[in-house]
């Protein structure tokens, strides 16, 4: 069955109920959900944090990679992302889909689910969203996602300061890396057995992640399909008085010099720690070492959180979402706000451009 | 220049100061406009009302008829729409551009313009976005708008009651009737001198407006492409105690349908008054009397606002944005929640459907 088969009174009616699943609406946290004009959603801090994130079909997921759900958990984890890199709490997503009538209703759904899997467990419901048509093979999906900060201040880019440690919460290049993988037509959809859509097998760091290739291509592949970034660390890090975070979204060299320059500081990255604790294990089991150092320095859609803390004392002690230690922020000098690795330029840190493709 | 010849950074300078335009960014209603990870808008009333709309090319606008300001106006003006009726004003807007990278930078550039002024002229500034490419040919173009109740109860859909004024605020049919016009060749970009783009001539009630058909065929044309809803009438509804409001979106009879069925009830509207004050003047003279009528009561994309309220004496003062009472409320009859126009069902009261095209 396809949209256009459908009514949208009828798609909504098999959508409502999913999102009804992703959350609670209520009088105190979301007071309208879908359905009327617009959402009512909770702002008890008295200011809310938005942003807004797209994925088009062909340029930003492949269907023969990527299911529908995943591209929903990839949608929703990205602007999750972006809510926890100013340190607050998700509250809730609005969803827009624009897309050829002859699309597949369980597309979708399975989209819907998708999102409504990662909203659930963010606790931020769909409370709204848009349905339009598009040219035949078009779909385009946009969320917005808001965020309250609890009365604190926002986390900003700009608030590095000289002498501040540099720490990562999350993986580094596993979703670049697995998207190297399916470029070279390694680890495609029903190539292995998968886990269940939009679960993400860990962090792929215990005793065993190593062990076999295929199960490093299947942790890198999936992270890249629906990663699972630790969006719960940013309101923890805000409270333990971060002065700067951002999530890793083009790379961590290219995301590490946008804070930089945002607060007119250089960053210097320990080359030992990042090889040990994030290139090391899956990556370079399933890359081999070299591209693994790469993907973790410039690894794109990782939405990692990286950030700057006064000193190690100061960084959140989570044993589930463990900050660790990559590098330092220094003076600018005499070259300006930029990025080193043992103080030296890396050579490969380009960024991610949407029309230069 | 094309966008596939500039870099997403340049772009954004570009498109930055524009949307710095549109309005005030400050500690206390936009703490953190554009360019970190995420946007901090104030939100006094302790919660947030959020909608968003999108618009697709080649189905909700073509380009020989409308101009990239024009759709920026129209999709921000919707979504405007749908905040004030929700009773609350806008705060804030966000963008989301999916464009071919073959798509004229002017284009991207004019298209910010027309948000931007809208946004600029409801004191709700552009905050946040995002900028994807898309395949061949597409262009696609999502806003999310934030609003704030001011510490108010949200006016529902749901509350109208039995006894209850139903009134309008803004035109009715104009955006149907030009839509009309322009498929069947009139009214085209470039056949006419155009005022200012996306300034609305005003609501052509005034004593000349209907004294020449081609100033009637540019009014309606004109609203068609740049709606400027009175999305002021909005917060000024719901202090004034309105029971239920919603923007017409789909038509008259559709929407007011809505109202009806949230709240349980039924709607008679009142034909003399809606034929005399909004089907007469530059509808007829465009459109001929039957056409005129049938715009009335199912031309859609009009994002007046529709309520309904105690009693005459409740509806707002407001010589700018005047409310006027086109029926009544009803208890719903053996038939069950619906519209009526003296008592009769409209034979053409049919809804607009995103897929069935």
């Amino acid at each position: 069955v396809r949209l256009r088969d459908t009514s949208e009174g009828e798609l909504l009616a098999r959508i409502f109920p999913i999102y009804a699943g992703s959350g609670h609406v209520d009088e105190g946290s979301v007071p309208v959900g879908p359905g009327d004009d617009a959402a009512v959603v909770g702002a008890p801090g008295g200011s809310v944090v938005a942003t807004t994130d797209s994925m088009v079909r062909g340029l930003d997921w492949r269907d023969d990679w990527s299911s529908p759900h995943d591209v929903g958990v990839k949608l929703a984890a990205q602007n999750l992302a972006d809510i926890a890199a100013m340190g607050a709490e998700p509250t809730a997503l609005l969803v827009s889909l624009a897309a050829d009538p002859d699309l597949e209703v369980a597309w979708a759904v399975d989209l819907a689910r998708g999102i409504a899997s990662l909203a659930s467990r963010a606790g931020a419901p769909v409370v709204g969203g848009d349905l339009s048509g598009a040219p035949a093979g078009v779909v385009v999906v946009s969320v917005t996602a808001l965020g309250d900060l609890r009365g604190r201040a926002p986390v900003l880019r700009s608030g590095a300061r000289p002498g501040d440690v540099v720490a990562v919460c999350g993986s580094l290049g596993r979703s670049g890396g697995g998207l190297a993988l399916l470029h070279r037509g390694e680890g495609a959809r029903g190539a292995a057995v998968w886990d269940e859509p939009g679960c993400s097998d860990g962090d792929g760091s215990g005793p065993d992640a190593g062990s076999s290739r295929s199960a490093a291509v299947r942790a890198l592949v999936t992270y890249h399909r629906a990663p699972v970034p630790p969006w719960q660390a940013g309101p923890r890090a805000a409270a333990s008085g971060a002065h700067a975070l951002i999530d890793v979204s083009d790379g961590l060299v290219t995301d590490l010099t946008r804070i930089a320059r945002a607060s007119g500081v250089g960053v210097d990255l320990d080359a030992a720690v990042l090889r040990e604790r994030f290139a090391a294990g899956p990556l370079t089991v399933a890359l081999g070492e070299h591209e693994a150092w790469h993907q973790v320095l410039t690894g794109g859609e990782e939405h990692s959180l990286v950030g700057a803390f006064a000193d190690e004392v100061s960084l959140p002690q989570d044993p589930d979402h463990p900050w660790v230690v990559i590098g330092r922020v220094l003076a600018a000098g005499p070259d300006g706000p930029r990025v080193t690795v043992d103080g030296v330029v890396p050579d490969h840190a380009r960024g991610w451009d949407h029309f230069a493709r």
